[in-house]
């Protein structure tokens, strides 16, 4: 963490960033260890100050820093500065995630400092996972395992969506899941459970992602499982983030509720293709805009570029995203990401055929990129389940 | 919903305020009846515009507004505002839950109009719930007699507090609960499944805020059940927030795996007779502060002043909160608080006392202040279970 720490002061160093005030509970469990409420102050003179302004106790216990003290209101940290000598220049908040009202306070408590929004250094740096945050990706992957087992033993003719939501969830529960899925965007909700979604909602694209998204309970939740009753031979796409010590892995299968018609067959065998050539692809230095052109090029060869990633207007540009700390991390996996694939970072690639009046067949993948290619972390084999 | 735009629009005459950009999810449920990716345009001149960023099709059907637009980019909206003749004055936004990014976009994208906070306005028209949001805090509220059966069915020790989680939500799920919680403040995350404590994770109170708040299930969550064995003859504290079609109900019983002890009893009864005189007290015209030492002094008279709420430097000094299309609105029942209560307010009411190294005994009920009292949504029993 220290070190840590350290390559963001060279950050912040090189992007002319004086003092930064880490606030957001994903940045400080990053930085500090600790989710509990503190106010990390980290300038280019000092060890980093860490405020805890609650639960002392469990952050003296969590945090690996040695620099703590009791507070961290805008006074405190105000003072603590001048008593560094530092009285101007820029201050770095996250501004992507932070609210207005604080973020208005704290300008209006520092007239002599210009803030610049630090998430970009910060999302930077989170990028490239070290070791220890690819094993818990690793490990929040292999929950999904356990909700392969649930829908395997539960998936029939009669049964809701959203009971093999709450039974998957209940199971993950018990083998490590945090209870809590991580958004970067400020407006991003998700039921927990994730989504759970057969027959018609496979093809109605609702909410914040064009993805499969299924239409959830009602009109307050835009996606995830709904009281819909999967009925015999329909496909059902169950795609969930799962949280292992704060990281996600995002993983997704297609299953048919009974015995697959040939079409069912023929289409997964498609999407199967796709998959297995972006895959076959990925490794350090492919450029992400290149690994997109080539994704749609392997649907086109197999003739269902109208549907890949949703169809007319509700085409998502987009074949997968980073994930970490936040399951909607960056890189987004499209045309217009420009970048160099590195090792260790970790993508979730989840290429899909959206058919209307038909269905969807979807498969998710959370990875590593390597230097030769990539580890992928799922355990569960990549087909089409016939349940039964 | 046209008729609570139109008291926005009285409150933002009266409050200076001639444009407002509702751009919140729960806002936008609240006024326009849906959460998909859409920016309502509020002006005291016209019938207020609906522009919809995604999922169109959803939105039609889902809205009673008839004025919507696709679009909503702050050009979209920017020509709106000038073929209304409006090019400068004061704009609201939700300040307390939009990100700054954001925020200084809109600003700088309208440099002659002034910003000002809207959200006071909106959470104080929220404060009072009309007959439809009631019934459904009470239909959530009812929630928790499924979660109370799951307890009761399956608390006895060896069991983990988060095995309990998990089962109560896979039930709750098949009865209605949309999947998630939502938190008004911006750092409040909370495992969906809420809080499972038992023996020591009853007093070591953790992350964002003074109550029974148990451990988590790693450092990287503050609070919610942990993978603790619950033993034999312990309190075991169970408080989750349910959620249905948008609002919330929160509700808390205390359980013991096994019998109870005399001191378990004791301490109990303490409480359900503070728990009873508060109850008995609320109605319209009651000024919350008021309520609160009434509680206060309930409590010193059974004996438990230094537990009531927390203990030392532990201790919150509140009995309560709003809630609502969020779970922690206002108004905080505490002795900061001068408000005179009113019919149609929905209020959490969570007295409680937490013992270090003995436990914690705790009871919440969902209420909504009525002319002569109050109305308790909870349909379970108050009292001390003890499951065996």
């Amino acid at each position: 963490m220290q070190e840590r720490i350290e390559r963001l002061k060279k950050r912040m160093k090189d992007g002319g960033i004086d003092a930064a005030f880490i606030m957001h509970p994903r940045s400080l469990y990053y930085y500090a260890g600790t989710s509990q409420p503190c106010n990390l102050v980290v300038t280019l003179k000092e060890e980093p100050l860490l405020y805890v302004r609650r639960a002392w106790d469990f952050v003296k216990k969590e945090t690996p820093l040695e620099n703590l003290k009791k507070g961290g209101s805008l006074g405190d940290i105000s003072k603590y500065l001048e008593s560094l000598g530092i009285r101007e220049g820029v201050l770095g908040m996250e501004e992507d995630v932070l609210p207005a009202r604080l973020y208005n306070k704290t300008r209006d408590y520092f007239p002599s400092f210009q803030l610049k929004n630090i998430s970009p250094l910060i999302m930077d740096q989170r990028l490239i996972k070290d070791q220890e945050e690819r094993k818990l990706v690793e490990k929040a992957s292999s929950l999904f395992s356990h909700i392969h087992e649930v829908i395997m033993n539960n998936l029939k003719p009669g049964v809701k969506e959203v009971e093999l939501a709450g039974l998957l969830w209940s199971k993950i529960r018990q083998e490590g899941h945090e209870g809590f899925t991580a958004h970067r965007r400020w407006d991003g909700f998700l039921p927990g459970d994730g989504i759970v979604a057969s027959g018609e909602n496979l093809w109605q694209i609702s909410g914040y992602a064009m993805t499969v998204t299924g239409t959830g309970k009602s009109k307050y939740i835009p996606w995830g499982s709904s009281d819909r009753v999967i009925q015999e031979g329909e496909l059902v796409v169950v795609d969930v983030a799962t949280n292992y010590q704060g990281y996600h892995g995002d993983t997704a299968r297609t299953y048919v509720a009974g015995k697959a018609s040939e079409k069912q067959r023929e289409v997964y065998a498609s999407l199967s293709r796709v998959m297995e050539e972006i895959l076959s692809h990925i490794r350090e230095g492919v450029n992400v805009k290149d690994l997109y052109q080539l994704a749609e090029k392997a649907a086109e060869r197999e003739g269902y570029q109208d549907y890949f990633q949703g169809y007319a207007s509700q085409k998502g540009e987009y074949i997968g995203h980073g994930l970490g700390l936040e399951v909607d991390e960056p890189p987004v996996l499209g045309p217009q990401t420009d970048l160099e694939l590195k090792e260790g970072m970790i993508l979730a690639l989840e290429p899909k055929f959206i058919i209307p009046d038909w269905g969807a067949v979807d498969v998710e993948e959370t990875l590593c990129v390597t230097r030769e290619g990539c580890q992928v972390y799922g355990t569960v084999e990549r087909k089409l389940y016939e349940v039964y």
